[in-house]
């Protein structure tokens, strides 16, 4: 069932949707918050399931802990015909290292592959506590 | 000059450069904290000099308050041929309505034009603190 917003002209995808168009890209944007700011930042990633897992350096800016909370976003804009899509995954970091073994071996034939390195042996995944896309067509 | 990061090839971008890429978008991604959470969402924008201008309408989410720190990110990536940029903005949101007389009718007359609405009779201008930006060339 298609969920159209009348004021606005905003689709809202469903669950399935939302998750065959993350499967279907390799970038994204994660956000964290560091010292009360937000900070994002363009990322490689790939899906474990529903979790979002990105590959980076330990220390890095967006390694602000255990369980902090973030938000990433994948989007497809067509400047010339103003249509799209964005999806938005909200929930919560977790670290996973080659201490966690099976997970980490999982992760780690997930493929993903970071544009940049070397270095970047260990994996963030997050997992969503809220999953929610739009999409914006043609006005009708 | 070029400075370019020997280890991971990443180059930084310097102030021109950023600005002038920001210059040629249209669409980029506001991150804000909302309840201790980073929240991003992609938005049309448009340059106020060296801030970052986005329409919206009163009581979004992106409407944390009043000087609330906010941070901008635009990019460009080729997944064929793995190389692109990005650029970020960080500084703290300032909310312009029509009580600001020619300040309102600036940022009017800059033309962000977003692709849904209508009823987004407000701007928020991000004012940078911080200005970076990273390209990824082809692995030399």
């Amino acid at each position: 069932m298609r969920t159209v917003d009348p004021r606005s002209g905003i689709e809202s995808l469903d669950r399935p949707t939302c998750l065959s168009l993350l499967a279907g890209e390799e970038i994204g944007r994660l956000a964290v918050v560091a010292g009360g700011a937000p900070v994002v930042v363009p990322v490689n990633f790939a899906l474990d399931g529903e979790a979002v897992v990105v590959r980076t350096e330990p220390g890095a800016k967006l390694d602000q802990g255990v369980r902090s909370p973030a938000c990433f976003e994948v989007d497809s804009f067509d400047r010339a015909t103003r249509t799209g899509w964005s999806v938005i995954v909200a929930g919560r970091l977790e670290e996973v290292t080659p201490f966690d073994g099976p997970d980490f071996e999982r992760l780690r034939a997930l493929g993903v592959d970071p544009w940049v390195g070397p270095g970047r042996d260990h994996f963030l995944r997050l997992v969503p506590t809220r999953l929610t896309g739009r999409r914006i067509g043609p006005r009708s």
